[in-house]
């Protein structure tokens, strides 16, 4: 077993905010005594449960404290997520079904077990505290906090200043998450860096209830493949772990070179020496950028599926793609006539909305057998070749079979 | 029984805000129609147990919905007092414990009845629906409102805009308040002016949970003996309903000229023209605002004792007070020596905090035997005679017994 202070060294990496250090060595400190596995929470919305790169950055540092003998709980966030939007102003969020968070939560189970060590981890569900919580422990809670606190939430304080509605739950949701912490009596808490507010409440809260406070660790976020916004699903952005191999690839070639420093180091996939000797050479020209991406997609591919298939993938992309020509293998979908152009493209997951179908289509970036598709706010097709092959810009394909 | 117009006008008098005449007028021709009296809520504090002439501006309110053959409810906010402050940062609101809440509202009701008629009230406990309510109900309460409504009400608005802290269960106490009129289905909620808020907070929420919206009614607020501030018992400005008939004369005594009129038109003591005659003779001289004063105070008394009782505090008053005499009869209070002057100035309730009587006596306003005790930080009486008269400015008078 490592000593405190090479453990502390170890998770400090890559990390953004860590408050505080000192803290953390000293549960460190007590954990190697006592051999008592601190507490490391995360949590996590079951009505999201598609886990992308972005969510990885955070497994890995969960994946270091597991190596080094902690325990970490992930926190199904099911008493918000079987609520819903409470404003009844949004159908984005319906509520969801004891049945669907459950499943929801098995998936999320199965996918994250790809980076975790599924014996150092624990699935708790915080309904199991929330929904026997009396409102008069609520009122309790609520009585530690100043709503100028609240204020101070950067996305709370920019809605407040232009107009936006921040409605009442949500501060009660951001004391639920603090809760949360007390339940559990954790020893830290960690996520994204934009959570951070968040998890100052639940150390203050953790405080307040004569507990000692958590640790916050927040990890950097990575840009999607737009290489602007975080990576997100709803974006349309992301690159899921469950993406096939060839689909994954893709999607890493996808992205602007200037994040793929960000890629290397968020996913230990090269060391803050070899990232900056990589820079150093794409810079003065010794090395392509594309050949840099091609190394990061296959490293990504090798880790998430398996180096065989890695290869394999790097081929076909190479293939098609440095060649102009059409993969060998493509995916392939069953269909009948009429097909109604933008709720299939959708369907299939070729685009991520139809308002984005249709302005690709608008701009002649759909096509059929590599004639672009003409524009109509509703387009039908009605006649089709079997086999043909239904292409979104360049790398999208999905070759049509009719039933 | 009276029209459903001919009772909208007698509700409408001294009324400050009605939300809406149109909804109440629907309201009332329904009652007219199935004979169903309406239900008024009115919001009582059972930490605030003791009832002075500025609550009696809304119980003259209740009593005219009595007399129209209505009904009224009190609601006693049990829950949050129960509660206390959630902050622990506040030593005046210790949590009231279910004994002391029920003593307190047998206190508020044997008082309220000297205005209300028992046959036609009812009282009932808000922890009755609010214990019960869950988290999950309190998140969707919650999210019908938005940060930016709460904020609008006008002293949270300033607290916000001073950087005085608002705790976050300030605003779950308003989303009670107003669950309290779900809870009730009222009719109509009604309160002192600084309530319109809170009520329209109600008003919104019945609508968004399918009920018909209950009308909001706010009575003026009526100055305290200082003619400035809102009459308050925390204040030290108020006249208790409780108080004896000579004690409770002598407040009214002290009430600046300029609030008279508001005394005489909110109790129902004159109508407007009487009070505006009123006005025009004491401005013109032909009527010495100290004879109206006289005559007020004896109204009051008449009202709230009896007729003989107010003649004789009148007698006694002017006997003191017009003469420059010392009453015949007044109260006496065991001592012994040395005697610690503030404290006891407050203990026997001469005066109603320390920092007043430091200030009063800085003043040379307090006298014993005639004579005007000199100002020290911590004042300590060492000698005394037996039966010698304590006095706090010309009013207030206390005869000390050596024990």
């Amino acid at each position: 077993m490592l000593s405190a202070r090479e453990q502390l060294e170890i998770i400090k990496s890559n990390v953004v905010d860590l408050v505080t250090p000192e803290d953390l060595l000293l549960k460190l400190e007590r954990s190697v005594q006592t051999g008592k596995p601190l507490v490391i929470k995360y949590g996590a919305d079951p009505s999201r449960p598609d886990i992308h790169l972005g969510h990885v950055v955070c497994l890995l540092k969960m994946r270091q404290f597991q190596d080094l003998g902690h325990e970490v709980v992930f926190v199904i966030g099911d008493f918000t997520a079987r609520i819903g939007d409470p404003t009844g102003r949004s159908q984005v969020r319906p509520p969801l079904s004891r049945e669907e968070v459950e499943e929801n939560a098995r998936t999320y189970h199965e996918q994250v077990t790809k980076v975790l060590d599924p014996e150092k981890m624990r699935v708790v569900y915080n309904s199991h505290w929330l929904e026997p919580l009396s409102l008069k422990d609520l009122v309790k809670i609520a009585g530690k906090f100043t709503v100028a606190q609240m204020l101070e939430r950067e996305d709370f304080q920019n809605r407040y200043q232009n107009g936006i509605p921040i409605y009442l739950h949500e501060f009660l949701y951001a004391l639920m998450v603090a809760y949360d912490s007390v339940a559990l009596n954790c020893d830290v808490e960690m996520g994204g860096q934009d959570q951070l507010f968040n998890f100052l409440v639940g150390r203050d809260l953790m405080r307040e209830m004569g507990q000692e406070p958590q640790v916050c660790l927040t990890m950097p976020i990575l840009e999607g493949t737009d290489g602007v916004q975080k990576m997100s699903k709803s974006l349309g952005n992301d690159i899921p772990i469950t993406d096939p191999p060839q689909e994954m690839f893709g999607r890493v070639m996808s992205i602007p070179d200037n994040v793929m420093s960000h890629y290397f180091l968020y996913l230990n996939l090269a060391t803050p020496q070899e990232v900056k000797s990589i820079e150093e050479r794409m810079a003065s020209g010794s090395l392509n950028p594309r050949d840099v991406k091609l190394d990061l997609a296959t490293r990504i591919v090798s880790w998430l599926h398996s180096p065989g298939k890695a290869k394999k993938a790097r081929q076909e992309f190479e293939k098609v793609f440095s060649r102009g020509g059409m993969p060998e293998e493509m995916p392939e979908k069953n269909v009948s006539l009429p097909l109604d152009l933008l709720t299939f493209l959708v369907d299939v997951g070729l685009v991520p909305t139809k308002s984005e179908a249709r302005r690709l289509l608008k701009q002649g970036g759909i096509y059929l057998d590599n004639v672009p598709l003409p524009y109509s706010e509703r387009p039908i097709i009605s006649t089709l070749e079997d086999g043909a092959i239904l292409r979104v810009g360049k790398k999208r394909f999905i070759r049509l079979r009719l039933t």
